[in-house]
């Protein structure tokens, strides 16, 4: 196994730490926010404007370019990155969870994941072999396991056998990654589950611990359960998950589950929340969330939010802003979603900033105290 | 009235010419195709990506942008360039054709247009002099005179009295404007209508000859009448307006209507075509129309168009494209009218150049051979 990560700095006062994640196609600092990206293009976004803000690394999902454009399209171009013009770091997720969430009569063996496509109900099946090959295809700089994604409602007797069945695939995609050997250079990620239950979380988490995984990504959080479960959960796993490796925990993105996995030493997390809310008017400010559609804006000269260097805000007012949303322009959504983005590029930026000078949990209290206006 | 327009050359085989526009932002190079943002904004582009084009002058349409953001906004920002954040010229049309085809429960009477929103059904009255003043605030350079629009199927009697009011709304538009004075920097356009009966646009054509507007739009073409209808009085229409001032033919925008206007000494059009088209996947070529959802262009790796410098030709293969329209990405929309955009503006270098060297009639003969497949 190939070392991607070195941690550059802990912080003395919080389990957050500073890390670098050497990949294929350049380093990236962490902690990381990722944009997703899901079809090979961040929505609203030319690539060119995800790379001036500052980002390095950002998500696909491997469900939908699997099914379009699918992969011979994709190995005609030689992968993702050269079909998309994207020339840093891709992550991709493992389709797990896309198939229990998007898709239509799943059904999972110990082979694998049989699932009706949601946009032509054409079937296909996943197993953790293909998975891998899928993201070999695309050139994911960093590929995930595929993975048994549980809700929160869920017995103790389903969630065992659920995690069960991730830790069996996730030693044949291990294996099968092996093999590939140098045929692939994306580094191949397993994913912590356990539902939430304290003794399963803790046995997938020793699990993964002994693999030979370059990262670790604690799934099955963030999907429906109550906020303390999640926070709850989430430190817990933590704690137990080795801290030699890049730690990511999926679909988190508002400032406060950011903020609290940073605190609990995770590097790298990824959101749809700040483009799709861009694309309905709501823009994220240290002072909270804007919501653009509000006639409070329609007369207001300042900028979305001051010192941010985004387009919107160095060169727009809120009221075109709230024009542009009331309209339906497309340019208020590619205005919002430019400056979300640019926030928590930024708010990354200040967090880095505070690990280093060991100053994170006063920094996060202060910070949530400000944006949720506690 | 303040001279606006050279004719820097005559084509000595057609009646097609070169001509500079000078306006309050600028020069503009003649004929010239005018993007169209309805709000303010050109849908699916960043302004300076307008620019960077090389258009100097774009659309604004007075009916949307008197009822969102309206006219208080607009007042207050100074106008739309400083709002919109748009430093070359604008041309606002009279908001008549909108009233015509959105609005609803229009009244037509001697004093004006009455009008329910398309939005929220709110009543409204569009005066001859209104429209100047709403222009006004709007900061339009070039402003049009409110009209009476009728559909091809009217008769005489109906088109009569629809030219007269106009002409009397045009008279009543130019004293407002002569009143306004310095207040008001932009040019207002005169509009003759006269349906499709010769005499009526002959006495329509003679009476906005003999007034003070600094330039003349042929209205009421393009409107539903067939292309041998449209050819006739066009040309018929042309031959009489005065040749010393800019001449405007209102919403045409294809390849074949524009070459047709360019070749009766038309300057200046607008269309929505253009970008309209390409929110649904059509491009235009040299070689005519590409519809990008087609499943001929999953595995093309060629460019929209060989030798196009816009941002989809320069990074992106027809599959990349095929796969944002297919997949509903909005930068399938932003990078299609990018290109169409960028087409438009070469097709009028070309005109223009065709023009210099006293070849128009071939080359159009020429390019739509080619572009339609003749």
């Amino acid at each position: 196994m190939q070392k991607i990560f070195s941690v550059t700095h802990n912080d003395v006062n919080s389990n957050a730490r500073l890390g670098v994640l050497s990949l294929p196609h350049g380093e990236v600092q962490t902690p990381a926010f990722m944009p997703v990206g899901t079809n090979g293009t961040v929505k609203g976004m030319y690539h060119e404007n995800v790379e001036k803000i500052g980002y390095k690394l950002i998500l696909g999902n491997t469900y939908h370019l699997y099914l379009r454009p699918g992969l011979e399209v994709l190995e005609q171009f030689g992968g993702l990155h050269s079909f998309s013009h994207w020339d840093h770091n891709l992550l991709t997720d493992s389709g797990g969870f896309q198939v229990f969430s998007l898709s239509g009569l799943r059904k999972i063996s110990e082979k694998g994941v049989a699932f009706q496509s949601h946009i032509d109900g054409s079937k296909h099946i996943f197993t953790p072999e293909k998975v891998v090959d899928i993201q070999k295809i695309i050139g994911s700089d960093i590929a995930m396991c595929l993975d048994v994604c549980t809700p929160p409602d869920i017995d103790h007797r389903a969630a065992k056998e659920a995690m069960h069945i991730t830790h069996n695939w996730a030693q044949r995609a291990l294996n099968h990654r092996e093999q590939l050997g140098e045929e692939f250079r994306g580094n191949l990620f397993g994913i912590v589950q356990g539902n939430f239950f304290q003794d399963l979380r803790k046995e997938s988490a020793e699990f993964f611990n002994t693999m030979d995984f370059p990262g670790i990504a604690i799934g099955g959080l963030s999907v429906g359960e109550t906020s303390d479960q999640f926070k709850e959960f989430l430190s817990f796993t933590a704690d137990i998950v080795t801290k030699d490796k890049p730690r990511y925990v999926m679909g988190i993105g508002s400032p406060d589950y950011i903020l609290e996995a940073v605190e609990n030493g995770i590097d790298m997390f990824d959101c749809v929340l700040a483009t799709r809310m861009a694309r309905n008017g709501a823009v994220f400010t240290d002072d909270g969330i804007v919501t653009l559609k509000k006639a409070i804006h329609k007369f207001d000269a300042g900028p979305l939010e001051t010192g941010c260097t985004c387009t919107a805000c160095t060169q727009y007012s809120r009221a075109y802003m709230h024009h542009m949303i009331k309209t339906g322009e497309m340019l208020g959504g590619m205005l919002a979603t430019e400056h979300n983005l640019t926030y928590f590029y930024r708010l990354m930026e200040k967090v880095r900033q505070a690990i280093a000078e060991n100053r994170f949990s006063s920094f996060k209290r202060d910070y949530l105290a400000r944006f949720y206006g506690k």
